[in-house]
C-alpha cells in the first residue's frame, strides 16, 4: 500500500500530510530531507513513548537528527499550564533554536500541548506533528489550531501555529482500544455531514473496511484530511466558513462538560457523535432537514457502536437549564448569541446565527432522558 | 499641543499609534468609537494603577465601556509563568469574547505580558497598548512582540501579537523617576544610530527639551515609532531586517544576566546604553566605524547621564568567557554561529552575521574592568 500526500494549501505556510503504512520508521528520512540541519525535541506521553518512542529515535538518528525528549503522563489533564510550562522549559534547556522542530508524537492532547509550545518558544519553532490517534490524523492535525484547557472550558488558551509536516502512520492506529478508534471516526463521519454526502455513502458502505485497517482506512483518512484542508484554507483564522468544522461539537462539548470530562463515560469524539446527532434532530425540529436524513445519520453512528443519544452516557446529566449554560460558555458563541452549526440535510451543513435560546432550551428539555 | 499619530502599516493588521497629552482622559472615547461595542480588561500593575488607573476607568464608562481590572505587582518578575496564567484567568472569568480587547495600562512589563494574554486566550483577542514609560512608548508598543522570561533567558517565549490601537499619553511620563525617563531616552536615541543620522544629531541638539516635556518629547517619541514602524513593517516576524532593532541589545541582554537582572545595578535601558557604544567600538576595533563617531556616541550617552562602559556598572561582573555564555544562549543566535548589530558609523547600522566568537571575547577582555 502507498503513501497519500495531502497538501494543506496555505500560502507560505503550506505543508504536506503524508498518510500511510511505516511512517515512524521512515520519520528521520523525511524530516532530513525536508528540514536540513534540523535538531528536534519530542513531545509524547507515557503509553505512546512505549511502543513507538524507540523506533522514531532510531529512525531520527540514522538520518544525523539529534533528539532530546520531554515525556509526560497520558489524558487531558495534561493539556495544562503546568505541563506548558514543562515543555516549554525542556525545549529551552536543550538550547534549540527558531529554526529547530517540535516533533509531536502522540494523539490530540499532545499534539495540542506541544503545537502550543513550538508556538511560543522563541515566538514561534518549527513544528512537526505525528498523529498517533484517529482522531488527531484527521483532526487536529490539520488546521493550526493548538491550546490548552483552563477552569473555564476546553481549549480557551492557545494559538494558531502551522506544522511544517504531518506523519500520520497508519499502523499506530492498531494497537489503539477499540473505544478509541470508533470515538475518531466519528469525526470521519463529520466531514461527510458537513458537505461530502457521497463520502458519508462510502462511509455508510465501507466502514467495516476502515475499521479493519489497510486501503479504505488510508483511504477514509486522507479524505477526511482533504475536507479539513479545503475548509481550513479557506479560513484559517476561524473568521466564517471553520466554524462548519464545529458540527456537533457545540452540543458536544457542553456534555463533555456536563460529564466533568470523565472519559469513563464519554470520550470527545463521543460527545460528538451525540452531538451530531442532535445538531440533525434539531434542525429537523427547526423544519431546515427532514426527520429521514437525521435518523439516516443515528442509524450509521449506531451501526458502527458510537453513542447517538443522551441517554447513551452512563449516569445522570444535569438538567436543560445548565446544559445551556454550559453551551452559553463555548467559545462559539458571539456576542451573546448563540451560534450554532445546522444543516439541511446530509451533506448540507450551514452556520446558523442567532439561533433563540429559548429553542434549544426546549429542545434539550425533550431530549434529556427522564 | 496636538497629538500626532503614527501608522504602523502591516496589511490586514495595520494600526494607528496616538502620541500625546491627555490620551488616557480621551481613552473611552478613542477605544469606543474604534472597536464598537467591545468590552475591556485592563492589565496593570499597582504603581501604575495608583495615579492612572481610576481616569482610565472613569473615560472607559462615561464612553459606554465596561471593563474589569486585573492588577500586578510591579517589576520584571511579572513576566513570568505563573503572572500569564493569572491574567488568562481573568480575561476568562470575566467571560471576555475574541472581539473584545486587553488593555495593557503600564510599562513594557505590563505590554509584554498582556500582550501575551491577548494573543493566547480564544486564540487571539483584540489589544489596546497604553504604554506609561518612555522606554514601553518608543519600543514595546510598535511591532507586536509580546512575551515572559524563562529561567533561561529573557523573551524568550512569547507570540507576535499586533494591537489595534496604541495611546501614548506624554503627560504620564512627568511622574516617571528620572533614572526610568532616561534609560527609555537609550533607545530613542538607537533609532538615530540605526538608521537616522539626523535623527541623532537633533537629539544631540535638543535632548534637554525633550528631557523637559512638551513638543520636542512629542517629536521624539513620534520620530521613534515611525523609525521603528518603518523596520517593522519590512520585517513583521524578525525573519531579516528587523534584527537592526537588537543594536545595543546583544551585549546589553549579556550584562542584564551578568547582574542578574538586578534593577539596583543595571535596568534595561542602560544596558542598551552600554551596548550601543560597545557595538560602535567593536565596529571601530574591526575597522567598520572610525573611532570619532564611537566616541561621538558614547559622549552623547554620557551627556544625557547614561552609563556608556561596562565600568559604569557598580559592583563586579563575570568574566570575559561567562559574558561570552551569556551571549551565546541569546536568541539572535543563528545555528551556533554569532550575529552582531555592528555599524560604519552614526546611522548606518547593519546585520553582521558569522563573527567569530574569539573577536569578542578578545574584546570583552580589553573592555572589562580590571
Amino acid at each position: 500500500m502507498s503513501i497519500q500526500t495531502v497538501p494543506v494549501r496555505l500560502g507560505d505556510r503550506t505543508y504536506d500530510i503524508l498518510i500511510g503504512s511505516g511512517l515512524i520508521a521512515r520519520a528521520g528520512e523525511e524530516i532530513a530531507s525536508r528540514l536540513p540541519r534540523v535538531r528536534v525535541a519530542i513531545v509524547t506521553d507515557d503509553n505512546v513513548a512505549r511502543p513507538h518512542l524507540a523506533p522514531l529515535v532510531e529512525s531520527l538518528e540514522k538520518a544525523g537528527v539529534a533528539s532530546t525528549v520531554i515525556t509526560l503522563p497520558p489524558g487531558e489533564k495534561t493539556k495544562s499550564f503546568d505541563a506548558l510550562q514543562k515543555v516549554v522549559d525542556g525545549i529551552l534547556a536543550a538550547r534549540l533554536e527558531r529554526g529547530d522542530a517540535v516533533i509531536a508524537l502522540g494523539g490530540g492532547v499532545i499534539g495540542d500541548l506541544a503545537g502550543f509550545a513550538a508556538g511560543i518558544v522563541r515566538r514561534g519553532m518549527r513544528f512537526v506533528q505525528m498523529p498517533t490517534s484517529l482522531l488527531a490524523q484527521v483532526d487536529s492535525s490539520v488546521g493550526g489550531k493548538t491550546g490548552i484547557n483552563s477552569a473555564h472550558g476546553k481549549n480557551l488558551v492557545g494559538v494558531f501555529h502551522q506544522p511544517q509536516l504531518v506523519l500520520a502512520d497508519i499502523d499506530v492506529l492498531d494497537t489503539l482500544p477499540e473505544r478509541e478508534f470508533r470515538a475518531g471516526y466519528a469525526e470521519v463521519a463529520k466531514y461527510g455531514l458537513i458537505d461530502r454526502p457521497d463520502f458519508f455513502a462510502w462511509l455508510e458502505a465501507n466502514w467495516r473496511e476502515v475499521f479493519a485497517g489497510g486501503p479504505a482506512r488510508t483511504q477514509a483518512i486522507a479524505e477526511s484530511c482533504r475536507a479539513k484542508a479545503d475548509v481550513v484554507a479557506r479560513d484559517e483564522f476561524e473568521t466564517g466558513d471553520r466554524a462548519l468544522l464545529n458540527l456537533g461539537h457545540t452540543f458536544g462539548h457542553a456534555l463533555e462538560a456536563a460529564t466533568g470530562y470523565d472519559s469513563q463515560r464519554l470520550v470527545h469524539g463521543e460527545g460528538v457523535a451525540i452531538g451530531m446527532a442532535l445538531a440533525h434532530r434539531f434542525s429537523s425540529r427547526l423544519n431546515l432537514c427532514s426527520m429521514d436524513d437525521a435518523l439516516r445519520v443515528e442509524a450509521h453512528l449506531k451501526a458502527v457502536g458510537l453513542p447517538m443519544k443522551m441517554s447513551d452516557i452512563p449516569g445522570s446529566l444535569p438538567d436543560a437549564e445548565r446544559l445551556l449554560g454550559y453551551i452559553a460558555q463555548d467559545k462559539k458563541v458571539s456576542r451573546g448569541e448563540l451560534t450554532f452549526i445546522l444543516t439541511r440535510g446530509i451533506g448540507q451543513s450551514f452556520i446558523a446565527k442567532n439561533v433563540p435560546s429559548s429553542e434549544v432550551l426546549s429542545f434539550l428539555r425533550e431530549n434529556l432522558p427522564a
